[in-house]
């Protein structure tokens, strides 16, 4: 039963449940957590996702990804810095497949609450990402430079160049989960941070698809930014990995 | 002295009285905490929900539960993973106990704030959970959902099937500590995340037995479905769990 | 040089120059952090003082005392565990004195802004504790309760009885920061958890006794509480670890 | 291609581009974290810093510098610690331009944010420290002690004199991160803790040079503050470090 893809599939599928479920918690009507202002938000927010991406290498692993890559952009850099593409398409087939699965369960568990909302781009943005201030070439350098400093001190953070390396411990997942919660503080806050293609486009998807109460645009338009962004990030973060031989 | 019995009575009262008392700490007026908005009181919430199960953990252990379970749901889930449910009805009891007599130390703690708050839906909020829109079906979903995230996550963090485990190291307690944390986050708002049957049916025995100043309902319509969410999550997760062989 | 009377005078000196400091940061006037409400205040606050307590550990360590109790109230539990007593009056001695200390830097590190702040109770909060609802006995059972919690999870944090403990793999002093972290924000906003006698009674003799800007009454008249209930929670606590042999 | 410089640099330049950014996404018009009070924005500020913190340790070290300073005062410490000062000029050299390039990396990063924010004074926050209250010997003392204390904690974590320490087990990023934390919650607040020169001069060049639109004046006549003050207090700890011959 187990395997990587299946593990890539149900880790990223259970990164976006609770992922996409921290932004329907605060941007939704009559939840527990929604009043308030943007800047507490922020703090929820971020802090939730740091979180989502450890329970998702946990649960990667457990259904058999050794790897637990969750994001097309960690395996796109992987390839690059080890040479090997072979992983590239089942990975990524599974991480957006997880993440539209994903958004479809985060649209089931706030059932009750898409009705009373009104606001129709705070229930797109509990899917997809969206600039804050649109302008495409910024956005892209945007996603671009976040999933760089993401993948690099990624691969530190598991390189057998590091010395403080707590790999050997089974710290990865706890670092990582810290370098998440940093770079969503420190450079979401433009572009909502996808850093991640399967993040924004599976669950764009099941915005598109499932009948969700008063929805509006699946804004389309900006769905290259949050792909192409991350992957040429990634793409150079690898190839610096693999001129460092880390 | 020490025995499994003891050990998930104090490990669950201990959590009770600090994840009870966050809760006052925020909804009872003139503390030192009270004057915000939700979504602030939620982030001080989910936080020291965390570190109260992190603590419950170490207090189990210490007198004498190596499981330290806490939670009628993981008790069943680890039940039906290895097929022995033995331990199943004294943890559970044991639970139950610790979680009511938590429940009135809440009450004694915050002894001189009840007389001074009116609202009773913020007091029995203290003690048992809610839903944020009452809608007994939905309310089940999320329960149960949570829950299997909670147990999926938490049985991957101590598996043998995944290479970063961090229980060799002694870190289990701290990422069990930022799975709650995340799940609260990200899947708490909707119905104040019981995902634990003790958690909620002890403190909310305590609401209804002890002399509170000022209280209203037990609001009991409601008992089963934190109950019942949380014991069909763990049920279907520990399958899923023996399945994985995990 | 190295001693244990100058760690637990400079480990506890630095908690408090810490833990001082970010009240003194919430409530002063003109700060970069006073602007906000409370529950914001008490997250800052509770977070920064889990903080404190991780660095004096630290640094009471670096300047000679392996116990890094900081706390009378942590000497007299271990003292009443293991039936010695004299480490009981050096230490609390130290941690005294390396309070008072702490209490006149965090007055001298703040020294433009008391001038511009009026409140003389807050002026006060930075130095002591204060009851949020002033009734002697119930403010000693918060003292006492919140002081019981926090021996006894620290003992199994450190006990050989516990399975998880991270003590061999250094996690000791993150944990327990963890444990004050969710004490100060499930038990705190009652009393504002001294939960350590000389936490309170050290700032509170600096602030009687330095000529701090516009400052109002040191109030003595609460300062048996937050000696004696730690010190009674301790003792029960010590005690029990006793019966436990953890 | 891999040198303690490049190290150094590249360490910087990451912590930078996280720090500076969160700055800029709490204090920049129209990002998704802006809109909130004083108190919420520190939260989210002095977290995200202690990440960076962690993020340029491990890019450092990826890079070539296993000891991953990223601050001059750390480098002069250490120097005087240990007696040997020819790292100091490369090491200070490589961490200014770090930090010079990542302040314009953030300048890039929220390019459509500067226009249509008007305050000049929130701009230059965004790249150097200033005091809540000018007061030049104050602030002076402000830097000195934060320092100070940050350098102490930092000698102990990684003493070979300290029993807890998590050196060992790749602990010690985690830990400094969580100093990093304490210091910007507790000691930040009334300059800003720039607790490093090269954090401060570095992006202040950036903010002097770069066309940023709407920009005001560079406040030079404070810079020598964020410079001395470090160096002083860092100086001390040294000093003191090599005493207990830590």
């Amino acid at each position: 039963m187990r395997s990587p893809f299946l593990g890539e599939l149900m880790g990223t599928f259970v990164m976006i449940v609770l992922g996409g479920g921290v932004v329907a918690g605060v941007l939704l009507k009559k939840t527990k957590a929604e009043d308030g202002n943007a800047t507490g938000k922020w703090m929820v927010i971020t802090t939730a996702w740091a979180f989502a991406v450890l329970c998702g290498i946990f649960t990667a692993q457990l259904f058999g990804s050794a790897d637990a890559h969750l994001n097309p952009a960690f395996t796109l850099a992987f390839a690059i810095k080890g040479g090997e593409f072979n992983k590239l398409i089942p990975y990524v087939m599974a991480q957006i497949l997880g993440a539209f699965l994903g958004g479809v369960c985060v649209w089931l568990f706030y059932f009750p609450h898409w009705g009373v909302t009104e606001d129709q781009g705070a229930k797109l943005a509990i899917f997809a990402t969206g600039p804050a201030i649109r302008m495409p070439l910024a956005n892209l350098f945007c996603e671009f430079l976040a999933t760089f400093v993401l993948v690099i001190v990624a691969g530190g953070m598991s390189s057998k160049l590091v010395l403080t390396t707590g790999a050997a411990a089974g710290l990865s997942p706890l670092l990582v989960s810290c370098l998440v919660w940093g770079v969503g503080l420190s450079l979401g806050s433009t572009t909502g941070y996808a850093i991640n293609p399967a993040r924004d486009l599976g669950p764009r998807l099941a915005h598109a698809l499932m009948p969700i109460a008063g929805k509006g645009s699946s804004d389309w338009a900006y769905a290259w930014v949050p792909i192409l962004g991350p992957c040429a990030g990634a793409a150079l973060a690898g190839y610096v990995l693999r001129l460092l031989n880390a």
